[in-house]
């Protein structure tokens, strides 16, 4: 059988690094996805002075000190990009495109999302509609493909599918200087609705609608219900109780992910409890074998 | 009429300090109720790995980080103690002996409240007694330990400090079946005296004695609604939702007070929260004025 995990920790923020600390202090195998810098959320912080211990830092230093933290304790970060979770009963599946990891539990720390998903996105998922334009451009060999992206990183995601697409898109959501290849044709329009039956066929815009076979959402997250099929959410947060259980048995969520207020301390008191309560989940089907 | 704070916080551990940071923070008028040592479980802790920023740092060391940050903030500690909290409708009354505090909001971070300690105990606190298992078990690898039980949660700290520890002695103050590891020995016998000069070196029980190296003793706690008239508690944690709020409008709980796990990480996050959903409660009743 394939490496079993005890707790994938989703999420690299204050909740995720919380979580995966203090799981691993109870000596419970993990892997911890996320980004090298953490959270950019923290690290573009100016000023912070409500982390007891460190008053009037910046986002930046803390973070450095939270990578010294995780090193000195062998923890690292898996780069990889989770693009599905699935409750298979025994064990989560975890996908990073054709790539599964497994794990017993999982604690979902991916931060709050940044806006209500497109009409039709949810219905065409999988189905021309996609999170990750590297992963799977090969599908788009000689075909037009749209890329929405929230984030400079989504042009390299652009730049990449180019080369194998006959047309790409862009349709940035943010402004600045784009560094893009001169075969992309960018778009400064507001996407609207992704219209198709079984498959995409186009993406409607305010200002009119293009037809593509493709359509790459290259957002900073993953709407959780997305995510993890089947998970509850209440206006955008994952539901949790206080011991951060979601309604799926064996996953757990924390930090902003599952509701305001937005803060550092808040979201790593509750990576912590979502953690020794995993632990404890663990311990308890253990004990009952 | 007296002075009217904001802000009461009762309770200088770490969700006390946390919520009088970010109330401060908000600009609101606080007095925060403690002792000078912040809180002795804080400052007797031998090691902390789990507090994210400061690997491997003592409790002392730690508490000295958080007066010093509360110093900068010029947070100040007020050593009396409350003995009474009622709620006035329009304001809380705090009562130390004749005198009264009066605020428009409170917050208890009072902590867990324990029973009479035995002899030895206070002495040796910190240098072999403790009150967290899981979270000190790592330092009594391949050493005896036992454990004074006051409930059935403690046996779930036994089985977890049974895998580190060469023998655990488990010694319940309450009658039942008992879930334990087969490597745990039952002691059905009444603890006296914690015995050691500058360590524990042995328990002395009713009818003998076990040399051990650590002692964990896992009391039920003592109901906080003494404190606070017509508080709601579930089984001696105060009950609160999800935003600290407890049963009396505009008082809050966070720490050890409210719940499960006793950790610091937790314990501030909680505080945070109470503290940002007291400054909101009261700028809503000012608003509304």
């Amino acid at each position: 059988m394939d490496e079993l995990y005890d707790i994938a920790i989703v999420g690299s923020g204050p909740a995720g690094i919380s979580a995966a600390v203090n799981a691993k202090i109870r000596n419970k195998k993990i892997i911890l996805f996320g980004n090298k810098e953490l959270s950019s959320k923290l690290t573009l912080a100016p000023k912070i002075d409500n982390y007891l211990g460190y008053y009037n830092i910046t986002g930046k230093e803390l973070a450095d000190k939270f990578l010294e933290h995780l090193n000195t304790m062998d923890i690292v970060i898996s780069k990889e990009r989770i693009n599905n979770i699935y409750a298979m009963g025994s064990y989560f599946s975890l996908m990073v495109n054709d790539k599964e990891y497994k794990a017993s539990t999982v604690i979902l720390a991916t931060g709050v999302l940044f806006g209500k998903p497109f009409k039709g996105e949810v219905e065409l998922l999988g189905r021309g509609v996609g999170y990750c334009a590297t992963c799977d451009a090969p599908l788009y060999k000689g075909k037009p493909v749209a890329i929405i992206g929230y984030n400079k990183e989504a042009e390299e995601e652009a730049n990449y599918v180019s080369e194998l697409a006959s047309i790409v898109y862009y349709i940035p959501t943010y402004k600045g200087e784009y560094e893009l290849r001169n075969n992309i044709e960018i778009i400064k329009d507001k996407p609207l609705e992704i219209i198709g039956d079984s498959q995409v066929q186009k993406l409607l815009l305010a200002n009119g609608e293009i037809q593509v076979d493709g359509i790459f959402i290259l957002r900073d997250n993953v709407a959780p219900e997305q995510l993890v099929p089947g998970l509850e959410v209440d206006e955008n947060h994952i539901k949790v109780d206080r011991e951060m259980k979601t309604n799926i048995e064996g996953c757990y969520a924390a930090g902003d992910v599952v509701g305001k207020p937005y803060q550092y301390m808040k979201a790593m008191g509750e990576g912590q409890v979502a953690a020794l309560n995993a632990v404890r989940y663990l311990d308890n089907k253990a004990m009952n074998k």
